[in-house]
């Protein structure tokens, strides 16, 4: 059994000529570390719960994703958290939603998954579902940067994109030693976001699914559109009701059942390597397995 | 084209015995008012999104069922709501989780489906919007009624089950007399939820379904495991991916999809009947026809 990982940094880039050649080395660098990262736990027969975990941490750390420090910020500046995972052997899953203290928003999505009786935890409720677990708090200030504190002023402003929006949602999908799956999505969601706004995140079979029998899948885009179409679900749903393929069955996902918004998705199967369609101009993304060395693309 | 229309007042039922002669009619006779009233809208031409809303107020405001006024308690004895809907036409949709102010949670659910640029709302925000909407602000104390406090109180005290807990979630599901589709759902959740738990309800593609090519569908039950399901978007996937029957798709999910939990859900499709599985000992469930007399049943 060969083991496979991928993550996403996000898709809904609009050009090739929105980021700068460091931006772009930077957003590399960060998705490499998160596959080597997550490549390590999978290679010493780690569970593909604690691999897709620790790659989305990384990426949640990391300023240059919408996702934990450097989230995007809603339409009162405050940064809201949304993350969910799911464990293809057993479809077990968590999702939080509207977090703004705890640090690391995978890992209350995998404490719910673990310790909660309910799926979906929101707001002040699941941070403090997350603090009782001893997941590490902070000043919700933390995860605000000033790079996005200028983005929520020209969106409220109304001055034009900026490019700016071309840094998103992150993810990992991986197939551990044991041919077990799993899929992990991070997000701030949608910048300029009002009404507790809950994007496909931390939503199961929307923005991420995972079930060892077919697939395991996270999502990026147009949240409202992935919703609508409840898209991680059907990518499974069509290799085990019409016999489709990984690829064929990622593929009709993305560019033919999600209508009214754009985006991309990674998804790993029973066996092979990770696929990463999207109908956006470009998608960071990246994926690794037993051969070692990661491979990262953006356009 | 013969119109349809079901409704539910939620699974769970665990005993014939559990229900006294009194309380099962109080309960049919609100579910026959739910279905005449959706029924006069599709009768003289309304659209289905505007009967399942109209049949929903009706179940929302009887204090018999947990959804609006009468509404299971949280664990700090709050009635916090979830609703959501869908028009199969577009599949545009609408869902708001933890309202605690909305007299109507299916109207917020609908004003976020027809005016706001985001699918699911939740919280403050959600009442927030739904306020700014014009709809109906209520004092929380409203939909306190003092069975759900004894409920609540026998949950905290660890007392066995009193049958108390056979009320549940409500929904509709209608075909207009155009052929389109949709459905509607409602729910205070479980009693002695915490950490702001949301359930199926509000979550297109697990509670919640409608698309004209295939079913419209409503659940009720454990909302857990209609997540981690997905279930109500496998109805309709199996119906599109594999061809089945409305009856052999809804039947499927409910029999053999949906793990780790029961239920039941209607369902109704493009031509025919609606129909009703559960694999609870009971469900409150109904439907009704151009024909014109409703159908309610509980065992």
């Amino acid at each position: 059994m060969n083991f496979a990982l991928a993550v996403h940094g996000g898709a809904g880039l609009s050009r090739a000529g929105s980021l700068s050649p460091e931006r772009q080395a930077s957003c590399r660098a960060a998705l490499e570390e998160a596959l080597r990262t997550g490549a390590r736990t999978l290679a010493s027969g780690g569970s593909a719960v604690d691999a897709v975990e620790a790659a989305v941490i990384i990426l949640e750390d990391s300023p240059l994703f919408n996702a934990g420090h450097g989230a995007v910020l809603n339409a009162d500046g405050d940064a809201e958290l949304d993350a969910g995972i799911m464990d293809g052997r057993q479809r077990t899953a968590g999702g939080v939603a509207g977090l703004r203290r705890t640090r690391n928003p995978i890992q209350a999505a995998r404490a719910a998954m673990e310790h909660s009786p309910h799926v979906l935890l929101s707001g002040a409720g699941a941070d403090a579902f997350a603090s009782e677990r001893g997941l590490a708090q902070v000043d919700p200030a933390w995860f605000v940067i000033d790079e996005r504190k200028a983005q929520l002023a020209n969106l409220l402003a109304g001055t034009p994109d900026d490019g700016s929006d071309a840094y998103g949602t992150v993810g990992a999908v991986a197939r551990d030693l044991e041919g077990h799956l799993a899929a992990a999505t991070s997000t701030g969601g949608t910048a300029g976001k009002r009404y507790g706004r809950i994007g496909d995140s931390p939503i199961i079979g929307a923005g991420t699914w995972a079930w060892d029998s077919t697939c395991a899948v996270s999502c990026t885009g147009d949240g409202e559109a992935f919703i609508r179409s409840h898209l991680a679900g059907r990518v499974s749903d069509w290799i085990e009701m019409s016999g489709l393929s990984l690829r064929e069955a990622a593929h009709r996902a993305i560019h033919h059942d999600l209508t009214g918004g754009k985006g991309g998705l990674i998804a790993v199967g029973k066996a092979g390597p990770a696929v990463m369609p999207y109908n956006t101009a470009g998608m960071f993304r990246g994926r690794i397995d037993m051969r070692g060395e990661p491979e990262v693309s953006i356009w």
